[in-house]
């Protein structure tokens, strides 16, 4: 079997703070796909990006789920989708500890008209899901710059 | 009625992403505590903080709602309280724009034994709650090198 490709989202109106290349305070993740609606993230957390010393934000931590758990939704999907957060919730199992590799995983679990519900996770190297996940995004019309 | 004092966690183990005001890559949030329990934050959310363009990324919203809503918690207190995110869940009304004022507020509801309720929003300059959010709070015993 293949490795997945990574994504990468280089568009150059992109300068999201999770996902753009081009912004140099952003966090910069890739994406790999690992089924339809399945993807995942490799990243190591900045020191910079701390609550207490040591230990990711928490609302990093959701920038890194928000992201993973979009990508779910939209990758491998033939046309440009304009989705959006509405309702996001986490749960702190763990303390997220910066500077070491951790992996950020999004999981599209159900479509419904305009509305999915997505699932997430923040784990560590051995497996232990420390941050776990759960939104509902809503498909929007294009911006009007892009219709 | 006197102002409000402006709350700065200026503590030089202070290192959060949110509220260090020695964190060069950091919000560097301050605070009002505008009752016991209840504090506002001003925030211009900057455009590398943003997710599509012109729009405050969904995480980086989680940051401020998070700082304001532990600072609910805290402010006030005479002792020096260890509190952490449990659960936090956040609703997306409308978009919050990159580079205007806003009002982030955390309103403290409820505490039993260790637990604590709390509210939040992000609230823009006609009083519009464009982001709501609630948590669960947990305090928690001391670091060992603060014991």
């Amino acid at each position: 079997m293949d490795a997945p490709e990574e994504i990468v989202n280089d568009q150059p109106n992109n300068t999201c703070f999770g996902c753009s290349p081009h912004n140099a305070s952003g966090l910069k993740m890739s994406f790999f796909e690992l089924a339809p609606g399945q993807v995942e993230s490799h990243c190591t957390i900045a020191p910079e990006h701390c609550g207490a010393p040591g230990v990711a934000h928490g609302g990093i931590q959701a920038v890194l789920l928000d992201e993973a758990m979009g990508m779910a939704i939209t990758a491998g999907s033939e046309e440009e989708a304009y989705v959006v957060t509405v309702e996001f919730k986490l749960r702190y199992r763990r303390p997220v500890p910066v500077g070491v590799p951790l992996v950020v995983r999004g999981d599209l679990r159900r479509r419904e008209g305009r509305d999915a519900w997505v699932e997430g996770a923040i784990v560590d190297t051995r497996g232990v899901r420390l941050t776990v996940a759960e939104a509902r995004w809503r498909q929007i019309d294009p911006p009007e710059e892009a219709a």
